[in-house]
């Protein structure tokens, strides 16, 4: 196994214990609720979120138990955005990462309440972050994560595709779309991982966020042309869905050979901005060859 | 007009511009999600959290703009839990404070996604007042207000509600499930208004809390009775709902006049709580007297 792919097993592993500790025991009442949360975050996903906190904090020498709050958190945010996105008026799906999604296997109310309970516990587990001696910073990190996850981040890019469906988009709305849906949540992880360490200057800061951003839209990118090419059971939820919404994606605007050159051009871009960290960058640098390359 | 009525639609008037101005203009994109937070957000409720907010600044000398903002987003919290409450899955109710509710005015998709904006917002904002000098201060609030928001407060309430119906509670089942669901919420907007300002000895700090708990289950027992009272006119939200829904409410189990008594024993408790702050308490004690006796 590559240094990577173990550092990257490792982290996973070690994430997985950290949820399973952050999270309500399924015992506590409201028990159903705690069971929902729980079955909404645990064993699933690669934990691409985590992962580019904890390679971020790479960059800065970061704290670990900083980054793992830190990362539990930008993981809440997405598991309680999916759990509510699969739901029937968002897109009715009933399966995710190849189980029932939480509103089949409990009910929609349950489903409503586990994403709002995991958004507020995210928050909470964020705010624990051991940064005692840096409080100003934390409460910034705080504010990036809300303005990520809300109306002019992820959720207002959920709003855009909600209101796009059926839509001809240009891309320019495309990419506006994808950069806060997905891109403000990756760039977020990026961004808190690096909080978590020593302070970058302004310039690092600059090219970092550069990197993110590039990131946030060739993840989508892939994500469009695996849609475009798996089936449901390598994909672990359904497949195809988007074209058979028509919803407009990178594969509808680009072809599959264009979507896979706009993905290969990102990646570029973002290698490009992580050059001036020098070795401290490989282990981003590693992640986001992995995101490109990856096949589900 | 006496003074406290003059104070409290001061209060509440400065309140709407406040909300106003921190919501995001209904023309900035998504505009029908940010138009429908305003919708949910605006020209509505007596705002009562964020009353208790401001007289709970009196006891300490409070920031203004401070208060503002934990005042926005406690409110913020409030909003979205109504709009996410009157959803189908949960108590698919149609009216609000005499207006269609979100998900009827717009559309179940947008009324999920403005309740997730909005809590997003909520800890934006709280995260922006201005305690510069305070940062640890303010970790501690937001960390107050998530936990208020989460499965161990206000979620986890409504998921025993939501657990609950149909079923023979206790009067100690409903008063945990009360003290979390609307008890959680009201706690925080009184030690939210309390950390904008001087700090409490930690005497001080147990009395205001047990003020808050107090008034939490007070209100909610001040509820059931006027549901049971009031016409859906005066209520502004359909009437006798926990009822038909054989929903447990303390005059299900109290009957009509113990439960006017249980809210009268709850505010003597909390004015006995307020007492060692002398005069600095006299705002908070009016608006107790007043949410004890309201008539909608």
């Amino acid at each position: 196994m590559s240094d990577f792919k173990l550092w990257m097993s490792q982290t996973q592993a070690s994430m997985e214990d950290v949820l399973a500790q952050l999270l309500p025991a399924a015992h506590h009442v409201p028990s159903r609720l705690h069971d929902a949360m729980r079955y909404a975050v645990l064993d699933g996903g690669k934990r691409v979120r985590p992962l580019l906190v904890f390679a971020a904090g790479e960059l800065v020498n970061a704290d670990v138990a900083c980054m793992q709050r830190a990362a539990a958190a930008v993981e809440m945010i997405h598991a309680y955005s999916l759990v509510h996105d699969d739901m029937p008026p968002m897109d009715n799906d009933s399966l995710r990462r190849g189980k029932p999604t939480v509103h089949v296997k409990y009910d929609e109310a349950t489903a409503l309440l586990v994403g709002d309970a995991l958004q507020a516990l995210a928050f909470e587990v964020l705010a624990g972050a051991p940064l005692q001696g840096r409080p100003q910073e934390l409460v910034q990190m705080l504010q990036l994560l809300a303005r990520a996850a809300g109306s002019q981040g992820m959720c207002g890019g959920q709003g855009i595709d909600l209101y796009g469906v059926g839509q001809a988009y240009t891309l320019p709305q495309l990419e506006m779309m994808h950069i806060l849906k997905t891109g403000a949540l990756i760039r977020a992880s990026v961004l808190l991982g690096a909080g978590c360490g020593d302070a970058l200057s302004d310039a690092q800061r600059q090219q970092l966020d550069h990197f993110a951003k590039c990131m946030g839209l060739a993840f989508q990118v892939v994500d469009d042309v695996l849609d475009e090419e798996a089936d449901t059971a390598t994909l672990g939820k359904t497949a195809g869905k988007d074209a058979a919404n028509h919803k407009p994606t990178y594969v509808s605007l680009l072809g599959l050979k264009g979507a896979k050159e706009k993905a290969a051009e990102l990646l570029a871009e973002a290698r490009a901005a992580l050059a001036p960290f020098g070795e401290r960058g490989q282990r981003l640098q590693q992640l986001a060859d992995y995101i490109v390359d990856r096949r589900h």
